[in-house]
C-alpha cells in the first residue's frame, strides 16, 4: 500500500515562501537527494514545476496521514452509521466510568471544547451543541401558542433545561433523568450546559421517563425527549408506546418533540416512527438542525402536536431581533424554524409520500 | 491508555438473544471467568443487571475500537479542518495518481460507493454527491430569468454539467477544467457523473479558468466554479481577481457561483471572500447545501448578481413537481432554494453584520 505524507517545507533562502506539498519520498533524510513535483502557488497561474532539490536547504516536517488511536477518539458503531467515522482528536481524557446504564467519557479535544461521550457516542460538544439545544427547544415550543408546563424526558447535561427556561411563557419545567451519573458529571465538566439545572423553574426528578408519564395524565403542554441514539438505553423512546404515553402526558393541544436521527443514514427508520407517530398525533412533521459533530452534520426532530390546527412551519410565537439577542440564541431565529422543515426531495419523499 | 471494545456476546441457550455490550474485560480467554456488567435491552424499562459468567457458555468475538488505517481513508487536513476527522471504509482502492496538479485517488468505499479525493481532500462521493450538484447549479441558475450561456470552472468529474444541461433555458455550457486527468478518470469511473460530459450542449476546454475569462469578455449569463478547497491549486479561485475576471466575462445582469466552504470551520475565511465580493457585484450572499460527507456536513456558494434587482431567496424560476421530476432532481425544489439562505444567526452575523 502506497504511503502518503504531508510535507511543509520552508526554502532557508526566502522566509516567506511557506509551501505545502503532498508528495511520495522515496527516502527522507537529512542531506540526501530527493526528487520534489509541486505545483506553484494557484496552479490556475502557472504549469506544474518539477525539480531536485537538496534537502539540506530546506527545513522539513514530516506527519502520516494515519491517525494515531491514542490521540484520536473515533466514533464508530457498525449499527447506526457502518463504513463511515468523525474522529476529534483528544487533548486529555477528563473522565471515564460505566455507570449503572452506559459507559460514559468526557474528553477535552482540540478543535471542539468538552466532548461528552455516552456508549462511545458523542453526544454533544462545547463548539456546535447549541444548534441541537436551541432547535429541539425551541421548534416545538414556539408550535405552541402558550407554552407553560414543560416535561423534558432525558438531557441528563443540562443543555435542553438552558434552552427551554428561556422562553418567556415557560413557567415549570419539570425534568425526568435516568442516569443521575450524566447530571452529576455535567455539572462538573459541561458547566456551560448544567447551568439549565439552575433555575428557579426546573423540577429535576432522577427516574424513568415512561414510568413519570405514566404517572402524570394531562399535565404538560409540551414534552420534549432529549435521548441518545435508537440503539441502546434509548431504544424504547423510539417506539409506539412512547408516543401513546407522551399523548396522555399532554394538555389539550399539547406538543411533543424528540431527537430523530438523520435521514441521510436511514430514511426508512425516520419514516416508520413518523408512522407509529402518526397513529396517535394528527400533525406529526420532522424538523431540521444542522450540527457538524454527529453524522452526516445534521439531526432531525420528530414534532406532534395534538392540535390539528397546527402549522410547524408557521410558528405561533414569533422573535424580534432584540428577543433573540435578550435570549443570548445563536442558531435559533423565526426565519431557521421556518426553513427547518424544508427537506431535500429525496427526504420529503421517504418521510412524507 | 483503557481501551475498549466491541463484544457481541450470544448466551447459548438462547439464540434468540443477541446483546451488544461494551465493556472492559481484564483478560478474554475461552473458559476464563470474567465479570460483565450489562443493562437489559430498553434500560427505561429495567435497571441494570450485574453477575459473572463463565466464558465458556458464551460465544464472542472481540474488534477493537480503533480503526484499521490500511482500511480506512481517513481525511486529515491540519489547515482546513484541525483536530477533526471525517473517514471512509475503504473496500478497494480503484486508481491512483500523480497527475500534473494534484494527487488524484478513486475508492470503492463500502458504505458511499465510488468516491474521487484530490490531494487527500474528499471531492465527491456516489452516495451524496447530488445534493452539491444540484445546488452549486440551480441556485445561481434559478436567480437569473434567462440563463442561456453558462461557463463551468473546473468540475472535472462532470456533475455539474450534467445538472446545468438540464436547465429548459440554457442552450450553450462551457466548461474549462485545467486537469485533463480528472476527467478522463471519472469518464472511466465516474459514469454516474462524467454523463455530463455527453451532452450535446456542452464544450469542454482542458486549460486555466482564468486565461479563459480573461479571453471571453461579455459572454456568460451564468459562471459557476465548482473548485476544491481554498489552499492547493484552487486557491486563487478565492481571491479578489477571480472575482474581477468572472465579473468582466458575463453578460449585462448576470449572476456567478462558486464554492464558498462552511461557515462551521472559519467564518472569518467565507466573510473576507464575501467581501472581495462585494467589491465587485451589487448583490451578494452565500447559500447552503447539506452534504454529509463533507467536513461539517454543509457546504456554502457564494452567488453574486450584477443586477441589483435580485431577490437570490426568491428564484425567477420556479418548478412545479413534474419538471423537477423530469430533470430527475433529489436535492433541489423551488422551496429547498428558498430556504438555503436562512443561516443559522451566528453564521448570519458573522457573514452579514
Amino acid at each position: 500500500r502506497y504511503s502518503s505524507y504531508f510535507v511543509t517545507l520552508r526554502y532557508s533562502s526566502n522566509a516567506a515562501t511557506n509551501c505545502h506539498f503532498l508528495f511520495r519520498p522515496p527516502r527522507l533524510a537529512g542531506g540526501l537527494v530527493f526528487k520534489l513535483v509541486f505545483s506553484n502557488s494557484g496552479a490556475y497561474a502557472g504549469g506544474a514545476l518539477q525539480r531536485e532539490w537538496s534537502a539540506a536547504s530546506w527545513q522539513y516536517k514530516i506527519r502520516e496521514r494515519n491517525m494515531n488511536p491514542a490521540e484520536w477518539f473515533s466514533e464508530i458503531s457498525d449499527e447506526l452509521w457502518p463504513g463511515q467515522c468523525f474522529s476529534l482528536k483528544v487533548k486529555s481524557v477528563l473522565h471515564e466510568e460505566r455507570s449503572k446504564y452506559q459507559d460514559i467519557k468526557i474528553v477535552q479535544s482540540e478543535s471542539h471544547g468538552v466532548v461528552l461521550i455516552l456508549d462511545g457516542i458523542i453526544q454533544c460538544t462545547e463548539r456546535d451543541e447549541f444548534a441541537y439545544q436551541e432547535q429541539i427547544s425551541f421548534l416545538p415550543l414556539c408550535c405552541h401558542p402558550n407554552p407553560q408546563k414543560v416535561l423534558i424526558v432525558g438531557g441528563g447535561d443540562g443543555g435542553v433545561a438552558r434552552e427551554v427556561v428561556k422562553h418567556p411563557s415557560v413557567t415549570e419545567v419539570h425534568q425526568v433523568e435516568i442516569d443521575e451519573r450524566v447530571v452529576e458529571l455535567s455539572k462538573q465538566y459541561l458547566p456551560f450546559m448544567a447551568c439549565g439545572f439552575d433555575s428557579p423553574k426546573l423540577r429535576l426528578t432522577i427516574g424513568d421517563g415512561f414510568e413519570y408519564m405514566k404517572q402524570h395524565e394531562g399535565v404538560f403542554d409540551v414534552i420534549i425527549t432529549d435521548s441518545s441514539d435508537p440503539i441502546g438505553p434509548a431504544e424504547s423512546l423510539f417506539r409506539e408506546s412512547y408516543f401513546e404515553l407522551a399523548k396522555r402526558a399532554l394538555r389539550p393541544n399539547g406538543v411533543i418533540c424528540s431527537q430523530g436521527g438523520s435521514f441521510w443514514l436511514d430514511p426508512s427508520h425516520v419514516r416508520s416512527t413518523l408512522d407509529y407517530c402518526r397513529k396517535h398525533f394528527p400533525r406529526v412533521t420532522y424538523g431540521l438542525a444542522a450540527v457538524p459533530s454527529y453524522p452526516t452534520g445534521q439531526i432531525g426532530f420528530f414534532i406532534a402536536s395534538l392540535n390539528p390546527e397546527t402549522k410547524f412551519a408557521e410558528p405561533c410565537r414569533t422573535f424580534d431581533e432584540k428577543e433573540i439577542d435578550q435570549m443570548g440564541l445563536r442558531y435559533y431565529t423565526t426565519d431557521v424554524h421556518r426553513a427547518a422543515f424544508t427537506l431535500p426531495r429525496f427526504a420529503a419523499k421517504a418521510l412524507y409520500e
